[in-house]
């Protein structure tokens, strides 16, 4: 299989596992059918189309691939079945969570490469795709989004886009570097979940305003 | 009067009859003046603005007719004057917030057709053009959006679009079919005010993050 | 100096405030060392990228000058150094703010004339851009927006905006118009922080929906 056709079938399995999720997210909040599917497709499709829209670029995946909303859709509503088993399989989630986020940072990089974008927007286009879906599910869900307290979640996305940058400066052969860079922010992302790690906070108790 | 100037009609009557519902929700915040302008702008220009900016149309509808900001801000500054007696109007705003939901997806749907989109995509755009407005409110006042659990809101919205999008499909003529399909999903909502008709209810107490 | 490139260090200038302010905002919230950066760019440069989406018009700034990112991520990462000190900067703090708000209010307002876009698209514009940073600022935080309560903010922008325009009609020479209605709203701006001055609050306490 080719790392194209990889990347593919991992995307896939990336807006299955992040719709998932998210329908988790919904049901704690006790919305209804239509608010799962809503809350899954967003969180599952949001990181891509904000890339899109900010970098212009049209037609965004869902509007190319329609199949897609179906797919998240059927995740969201599929979890409403299955939930109960959910609780089993709490670890799997957590790793296809990360495997979603390395899949579309690496993806939203290749996506920024191909318009020819400076560096600093190409690592910002895979962040973005990586973080902002759950972003938005956060802000639906009012809360203020994890990815700003996260367990180095931010931080794998960067660190993931800037190896894979710093790779392709060196002219490293496409397919490794893409399985390694991915490899590794997963690897990051995993002990950081095992082992608690954060960056460190910013606290700030003053009022300014 | 043509079917296309009937829904401009009721395109003008749904924009003035959600920036003043958008008003009240500020009024229950307590925005001043500016924010009653701004969230019933948001909230009655927004879903249309939402679509066009994901199917990358433009310009959008307010940019292209300036006059529809001035109607929203007119309408929801008007509602700080007539609020007082707007309690015993409760109804005709559950009414015409109804109309608005149906004739924005009709809108919606139009719009993505016209752009080719396939069927999916027109459904889709159809929802957003009806309920992304009141998701933007909701946000903007830190809730958690209605949309996620009111009665059939969403799902008046998508069978709507389903239904109008069957009808295409069998060719059935094109103003009767608009007509109708607005009926049913006005009859619908409601029907699903009246009897309290909901969508189950997803609820979830386990945590998976 | 031209206006022009005044225009543009006041732009930097303000970008910077903006991104230090919201770094304080990220503080109250503990958010870590990634969240800071993210908010405080969010803020800095969300208002033109919203117009800029909303207008088509493409590539945003902060695509075709990565630098303004390493600007507000800078200056994010440096408030958390200096955050010990910046009580004693509040009224510092407060005016660059409100340099900001005209600053982006003007270069807003140019831009959509740029596009020649119709009097109250460009003064939407305008407001866009001044105001829109801190209300995705206060969205993230889960925060009712501040825009729709605090002193004249989204009425200091409209009215800059206004004016501009006016003094545009009027055929007024390019570089005192644009000194002069920044000058008058940041002085707007000033004494309503000063005399506490605010727009009339609508107060709504029926329920609707």
């Amino acid at each position: 299989m080719e790392t194209a056709d990889l990347l593919k079938v991992l995307y896939i399995v990336a807006i299955v596992a992040e719709a998932m999720t998210a329908a988790l997210a919904a049901g704690r909040r006790e919305m209804d059918w239509v608010g799962v599917c809503l809350l899954g497709s967003v969180t599952a499709l949001g990181g891509g189309s904000v890339r899109d829209v900010l970098l212009g670029r049209h037609p965004l995946s869902w509007v190319q691939h329609p199949e897609y909303l179906l797919i998240t859709c059927g995740a969201a509503l599929a979890t409403i079945m299955v939930a109960r088993y959910m609780r089993h399989l709490r670890y799997v989630f957590l790793f296809l969570d990360a495997v979603g986020l390395v899949v579309f940072t690496v993806i939203g990089c290749n996506v920024a490469m191909s318009l020819d974008m400076p560096v600093v927007v190409v690592i910002a286009a895979g962040m973005i795709t990586g973080c902002v879906g759950g972003v938005l599910r956060d802000v639906l869900c009012a809360d203020v989004p994890l990815l700003f307290r996260a367990e180095l979640y931010g931080t794998v996305s960067i660190v993931t886009g800037g190896l894979y940058m710093a790779g392709k400066a060196l002219d490293l052969p496409h397919d490794p570097l893409t399985i390694g860079v991915m490899a590794f922010g997963l690897g990051m992302r995993m002990l950081a979940l095992r082992f608690g790690w954060r960056m460190p906070k910013f606290v700030y108790t003053e009022t300014i305003h």
